[in-house]
């Protein structure tokens, strides 16, 4: 039986993600309190893999889990969930409203509906939670230094606790995009589907001021479509960044291969994320797998391409 | 007497960045318990300029500021400092490290000593402080939630707490950038120096996926250095952004209004976030302004440059 | 009354794209001996235009015309006409093909037979004519140091020649684009009409490289259509080259004249060979002016979006 | 013994920079009338090999080669010859220049001697020698139609014939640089040196506007410098070209390996046209080989870069 870390406690986004993931049954879901620690069972060997949140579509890249995946032991991403976010206003009963003077949030879940909190509790201070189950769960085992809790809707209902607002997120719509991180060279590192994503992020040595414009053709020279680019500082300095990066296909695509040795050769350091199935597009939930549409290859970069150019560059040398 | 608005309370690096710039001399200061509180006081006109911070060599961009900037009725960045930054946690007298159970801090605070705190408070919850000065203030003032607070050694001296350790960042050299926001047109609005930097935020319309690649050739192409580039979420879904940019150089500057009429005739909207005169480089404590060098200009790209293409191209023309 | 210059004599494929302008009606026609001669007819101000070949379907770029408009004394193009091509060989009566030893052809012509007369005339020598014309005229006027010509139709018919074989040329549907050269500033330099071609010359300075890689991105990035370019040394060393290039647009056109002041900038300089309306596109004749298609404009390059942006940057500056 | 062919007569630049070739040495050398009768003998495995001009510092890219070599059985360039040119005009003995009224001269030389003909020849016409000698052996053997000819100093003196002005050319430090071809594969395809050009031609298919810029990005992407560009008429039209390339580095350098392979990917054909080392820089003739410097490989364009890149993506495969 495998061992599944995540970001509890029980009833978190990030559970509902892991829940969606067909490895997920049988095995023993471990909750863990932070990303990092979720990721250091992985490292140690403790779990087999990890989900942890990595882009929300209102707050952006998940800082810890880009800075966590880009240092230290490497792990490698071998799927994603796209889950549907949606927030409400939980308490204790016999809780109203106006006596809620700090409200417990993830930090995530808070920047999502901070304008909803400033409109409607505008004397309150919002304290950070450790997730968006805890802010629910605290308040029933009595360790929440909060009155109510910002919560997933199946927080709620698993701690039994008092609905005081519903669909409190600022913008309507939200999903986050949440990754199953392994070991790499593990059993459970996926093949080629025709429809993948390939992670990656991508250090500039110092002096190399040009460097993204760079990056940016060497996937479009090679029909390569990235989907995703973020900066992060690498903490050397203001103006040192780092550039995490998804693009669509897979690592045994001879194009997505190109680019990685490109950049390789091109760059400081590349940190390859790993290339897994991309997600249906829509948000899923349990049991809504669908089935993405394969990559969109543009002409002249096909694998078939690819073996056509060095089986025709191979004829041109002398048979010596 | 202007009025200057800052994140408060007393004791914060936001403080300490206000009390750098010559507009605070003389001025009143506004506390303010927010950043959009901040903002809005100077959107409302009930200040002249507020100062926030905008970029973290160790977190990157303050997604807060960048997001409130980049939307709402427009700001424009008329300066900035960059503070050394360090913390120290404190305590009230009498509270030592192992009756800490409970750490306040603001987010980005506690993002820089992340990797202290679970080596040294690995039992030790971090609550959501409002800024780096509350985390402190609060323990004076009997509010607090929390048993200790990650906070700026000024802060700690004023609010006379006992330093438990200092120097606690899990990176050394950090800095902390902030700029200084007024309304456009003001007459805070600053004249080209020939040390300048420009910010903008870039929104891709619809289905302009090499819309990055563009931008980034409109500077080059140029001979516009761009210093920072972050994607930040549009709240559209994922992989919708836009982006955030720093560039050298002037509004006045012909090669910069260049680019920005370029960006605003191929992107669904550029919003403009000022031209003001660059930081030293260095970090800056009061006292210590320096005197940036002025910017590099790539040969063809200076005024004169541009002044001689137009007068050339008017010669063109027939005279009818 | 006006003068116009063209490649005499009379029957050469130039008088016959001349006679498709409308600026031939009435006008004194002046046959010139060679390309530059007819160029300083105009330079001097003898004549107020010349008919000149400046592009083969089969030979490329007419070196001649190409290197005297890219130096001396600045000329303009004011229209272009594209003549279909067709060749025959032509003799006196009473000669055969058999008595054909030594052939008279105007370099391009013979480079257009060049096949055909290797295979049906292997022992001649091809011979220099001055002109398609001039290898008929000559055979009559006794001149010619050829036993037979290769010449228009029109030549052929003109000078009452045998045509020993009609269509000799080695590929069919060749065209030959003429333009007609004007003084810059004089009163037939042409206004826009939507449907333009602009030419120009960008000579690098040194140490350029790179150059050509910016001139095309200066062309892409602000919607330019580049339709011709062609390397020609500049006579000082191998590796030397200026660019000869035409482009879709017109000099009042915002988008042409960005490009233009921006290759202006950064080469060491660009000489402006005129913007004129584009010819119909498929080869004309006299009486088949025809209508060529607009210019399609690429999103976001309109002259409007160029107002649109100007409005836009001039809002931003603080009014003083 | 191997058979070299060249454009002949005897006395020709090609005949000198043939002899600048240590194939020479012991060879039979088999003077031919034309440049295709020359490459013919090659094609038809008749000699082993060709000595052909092209490019000249005046006249740019010889078309007639270029277009031989880009169309027909594939030949490959084994080696390069620069060659200093310099003209002079000769006459049989007894003829003086008020006698000159028409000149003999290979049209490349009469391009590069055109103003001082016009000068000083003004009523001479110009008539096209099969090549630069045979404007001078013809004046000698009776079959000349040109009273006096444009020829090289080493035709002057072999066919003992007055020079009557010397160095007449438009340009001084004209150079013509030449290229020995031989069939691919043949044990004359030179093995990598380190100082090498590799030449190509490429084919946009139809509908591929943005070719030309693809094509430089390739080859700038990968740190491969480009040395010569041409565009060439393909013969299909108006507007129909295709693209003749030098660029620095060798067949078996992977960084040229990789371009090239990325072409033949993205263009309709590409056309391999060898890899051989380069001339010495400046002008050779015999007895002046020099050594031409290593080509510079900018960081990250190594072979060793290319096999790190390689090793390192091999590595990342999970081993099932």
């Amino acid at each position: 039986m495998s061992r599944l870390a995540y970001l509890g406690p029980s009833g978190t986004f990030t559970e509902q993600a892991l829940l969606a993931r067909p490895e997920a049954v049988g095995a023993e879901l471990v909750a863990c309190p932070t990303v990092p620690a979720a990721l250091d069972l992985v490292r140690e060997g403790t779990a087999d893999a990890a989900m942890v949140a990595i882009e929300s579509s209102v707050e952006g890249g998940v800082s810890v889990t880009l800075d966590e995946l880009a240092t230290g032991t490497p792990l490698v991403i071998v799927g994603e969930v796209e889950v549907p976010v949606t927030f409400c206003l939980v308490a204790p009963e016999g809780v109203g409203p106006e006596q809620v003077r700090t409200v417990g949030a993830h930090p995530h879940a808070a920047a999502q509906v901070r304008r909803w909190v400033a409109a409607n509790l505008p004397d309150a201070t919002v304290v950070d939670a450790p997730s968006n189950a805890a802010s629910a769960s605290a308040l029933v085992d009595g360790t929440a230094t909060w009155d109510a809790g910002i919560a997933a809707p199946l927080a709620a209902e698993r701690y039994e606790l008092t609905v005081l607002a519903a669909g409190i997120a600022d913008t309507a719509g939200a999903v986050t995009r949440f990754v199953l991180v392994a070991p790499p060279g593990s059993a459970t590192v996926p093949a080629r589907t025709g429809a993948d994503k390939t992670s990656l992020v991508v250090f500039p040595g110092e002096d190399r001021p040009g460097l993204l414009l760079e990056i940016l053709e060497s996937f479009a020279l090679r029909g390569v479509n990235m989907v995703r680019i973020e900066s992060r500082p690498t903490g050397e300095g203001l103006g040192n960044y780092c550039f995490s990066i998804d693009a669509e296909g897979h690592l045994e695509d001879a194009r997505v291969a190109e680019t990685l040795m490109s950049l390789h050769r091109t760059s400081a350091e590349v940190r390859f994320l790993g290339s897994y199935p991309r997600a249906a597009g829509g948000a899923a939930g349990p049991g809504s797998p669908g089935s993405p549409a394969p990559t969109s290859v543009p002409p002249g970069h096909a694998d078939e391409d690819f073996a056509a150019a060095r089986a025709w560059l191979d004829g041109l040398r002398p048979s010596r």
